[in-house]
C-alpha cells in the first residue's frame, strides 16, 4: 500500500444521508462534504458516491469537476468502508476489501457498505483482496515504506475480531498491506467512537517522522494518552530500522454536542442518539493529504491557527487548505475518515 | 457519432429483473443476457449495470471479466436508455442523453432508465448533451460519415415529441448526433413495440451498404414493409452522395408466445400482460458489431443458418457468434437492443 502522499489518480467519497447520525435530515453535512469535495477538486479529481435517491441532489449541490456516481451505502465514511487501494510492483492498481463490520456493530444495518470496497474495484477493473480480518481504513496508517502504525485499543478490540491475537493481527497486516513491520501504539484519542482510530492519533508526514496529536492540559484525558503514545514512538523503529522523528500538532479546545445539534438527529432503536454535552473527537491529524495539499479540517476555534501553522511547517510544499469541519465532527468523524485516496497506475 | 464498426473502448449492458417483462422471475433473460455479455467480452470489455438488489446475483452469475456496476434501471435496454457517445474531433468522449420516454409511456415507470444515460457519462468523465428530442438508440443507425437511417412510423409518432415535424427532428438529428443527412424508411417490422426500431429492420453494413431483414412470404405483413423499404433505400443516397447497395438477411420463422412463456410474466396494471399466440417482433438485423465479431440472434429456428450466412458473407473480416436469445426476444427486443458501445476515444 503506497504512503498517502504517493501522487493520487483521484479521492473517492460517499454522500452523507442518515437522519440517524447527520442532523436536519444531513443538509449541514452536505454542505460540509461539498466543501471538501470542492476543496480536493481543485488538486486531484474526486469521485462522489450516492445513494438512488440522493444522485439528483449530490449532482446539484457538487461542482460539475466532481464525478458522481451512484452506489449503495449506509453512511458516509469512504475511508473505512472503502477499500485500501495497492500498487503491485509493476504499478498495477488492487485493493484490500476489509470485511466492515461497523466499528463493532455501532450502527446498523451496514450491510450496504460492506459491499462498497468490491463496487469501487469493479469500476475501476482492479484485483480484490478479500481480507480475513475486521479493520477499518483509519485504523491504520502506513508509510508507503513497510512500516503500518495502529492502535491496540481498536485493532485488537474484542468487538472487531475477538479470536485473532496480536502475532496474527500483524501478520494480517503484513500480507494485506504489504509491510513487514508493525507500530503499535496502546490507546487512541478519548471519546472517539471508533474505539481509538490512529487516524485521529497520529499519521506518518514522510517515512521517519511521525504526526501526534498532543495535548498539555493535564485535566484533560488527552494528556496522559498523547504521552503514552509519545513514549511508544520515541522506543519504535520504522521497518528500515529508523528511530522516528516525533512532530506535535495541538489538540483542538474541546468540543461538545450543543442542545440544537443533538436535537437535529434523529432518535432510533439503532442510532447513536447523540446527547447535548457529549465530547467531540476532534483532532488536527485527522487530514487528507492531496496531490500538492493538505485538506484540514478546521473547527471555528482558537487551536485552528497553531494548527494551520503547525501543518505549513511540515508540508512546506504543499498548499494548506482548512475546511470547516464541525458538521462532519458531529458524525462522527473528519476529513480523513470521508475520503479515501486511489494511487496513480504506472 | 462513430459508426458501431468503429473500435470500442467497451459495450454497457443492463441487468434484467423486472418480472412484469422477464419470466419466471427474470431468470431465463438473466442467463440469457449473461451469455451475450460472455460473448461480447471475449472481444471486447463489457459493463454490467445492475439494481442494487441484484447485484450480487450479478456478480455470482457473471464471468469475472465482464465489470458489474451497481446503478438503478426500470428494465434492461442499454441501446434505448444509455447514452449515444460521440468523439469530438480531436479524440475526445462524449454523449448523447437523450430524454426517455419509455417508447410513448408503454411501460410505467420509467424515471430511473431516464436517468442512466447521464450516470453512464458520470462513469465516464464525459461531457454530456441534454438533446430535446424523445428518441432512443435504437431508432437511428449512422454510418459514421454523416448519414443518419430512422424509421418515420417512430420518430415521427405522435407518442413521443407531438409537436415536432420531420423538418425539425431532422435537424435535431444532424445537431446531436452529427450527420448532415437523414434516411427515413417509413414503417419498421410488424409486431414492434417500439413502433418500428429500425435496428429491427435494417443496418449499415458499411458505408454505402444496407442490410435490410427481408420476406419472401407474401401472407406475411413483412412482405410489404420490406419491399416498401428497399424501394425508399433505392431512391436514396447518403450524406456522401453514393446510391445505396442493399442487401438482404431474411426474416426469422415467425414466432409467438407460449401459453407457458405467457404465464410466466407477472400480470400489472402498467405492464405489458403478454398473451400466448401473440407474435414476436424477431430480427436477425437486430445483432451487435463488437471488435472483431458480429454477436447475433439465434432463434432455435431454420432460418438460423442462413443468417449466420448471410453475416459471414457480408462481414467476412469479423468472427460470426450466434447466442441463443429467443428469452430475449420474449421482453421486446434483441441483442443490439440490449447493448451500447462506447467507442475508443484517442
Amino acid at each position: 500500500m503506497p504512503a498517502e502522499w504517493t501522487p493520487h489518480a483521484g479521492c473517492w467519497m460517499i454522500w452523507p444521508e442518515r437522519t440517524d447520525n447527520w442532523r436536519l435530515g444531513a443538509k449541514p453535512a452536505q454542505k460540509a462534504f461539498a466543501q471538501v469535495a470542492t476543496a480536493i477538486s481543485r488538486f486531484e479529481p474526486v469521485t462522489m458516491l450516492v445513494n438512488a435517491a440522493q444522485y439528483a441532489n449530490a449532482r446539484a449541490l457538487l461542482p460539475l469537476e466532481v464525478r458522481v456516481v451512484e452506489m449503495s451505502s449506509n453512511d458516509a465514511w469512504a475511508r473505512d468502508i472503502g477499500c485500501s487501494f495497492l500498487l503491485s510492483k509493476t504499478g498495477e492498481l488492487a485493493g484490500v476489501d476489509w470485511p466492515f463490520k461497523s466499528w463493532g456493530g455501532l450502527y446498523f444495518p451496514w450491510d450496504k457498505d460492506d459491499a462498497i470496497a468490491e463496487k469501487i474495484l469493479q469500476i475501476e477493473r482492479a484485483k480484490r483482496f478479500r481480507a480475513p480480518l475486521v479493520i477499518e481504513g483509519g485504523a491504520f496508517h502506513v508509510d508507503g515504506e513497510g512500516t503500518a502504525l495502529v492502535v491496540e485499543q481498536c485493532v485488537l478490540n474484542k468487538n472487531r475480531n475477538p479470536d485473532v491475537r496480536r502475532h496474527d493481527m500483524e501478520r494480517m497486516l503484513k500480507d494485506y498491506l504489504g509491510v513487514s513491520h508493525v507500530i503499535c501504539l496502546k490507546n487512541g484519542i478519548p471519546y472517539d467512537e471508533t474505539d481509538g482510530h490512529v487516524d485521529n492519533l497520529a499519521c506518518f508526514v514522510r517515512p521517519g517522522v511521525v504526526l501526534l496529536s498532543w495535548c498539555e492540559d493535564p485535566s484533560d484525558l488527552h494528556y496522559q494518552i498523547s504521552r503514552e503514545a509519545e513514549a511508544l514512538l520515541t522506543n519504535a523503529h520504522d521497518a528500515k530500522g529508523r528511530k522516528l522523528v516525533i512532530e506535535r500538532i495541538p489538540m483542538p479546545t474541546p468540543m461538545f454536542y450543543t442542545q440544537e445539534e443533538a436535537e437535529g438527529v434523529d432518535a432510533t432503536a439503532s442510532g447513536m442518539n447523540r446527547k447535548a454535552g457529549e465530547r467531540l473527537a476532534g483532532s488536527y491529524v485527522n487530514f487528507y493529504i492531496a496531490n500538492g495539499a493538505i485538506i484540514a479540517p478546521a473547527f471555528g476555534v482558537e487551536t485552528d491557527e497553531p494548527a494551520r501553522d503547525a501543518l505549513a511547517r511540515l508540508f512546506p510544499e504543499r498548499e494548506i487548505v482548512m475546511v470547516p469541519a464541525r458538521e462532519i465532527l458531529l458524525g462522527g468523524g473528519n476529513i480523513h475518515c470521508i475520503t479515501q485516496q486511489q494511487p496513480k497506475a504506472i
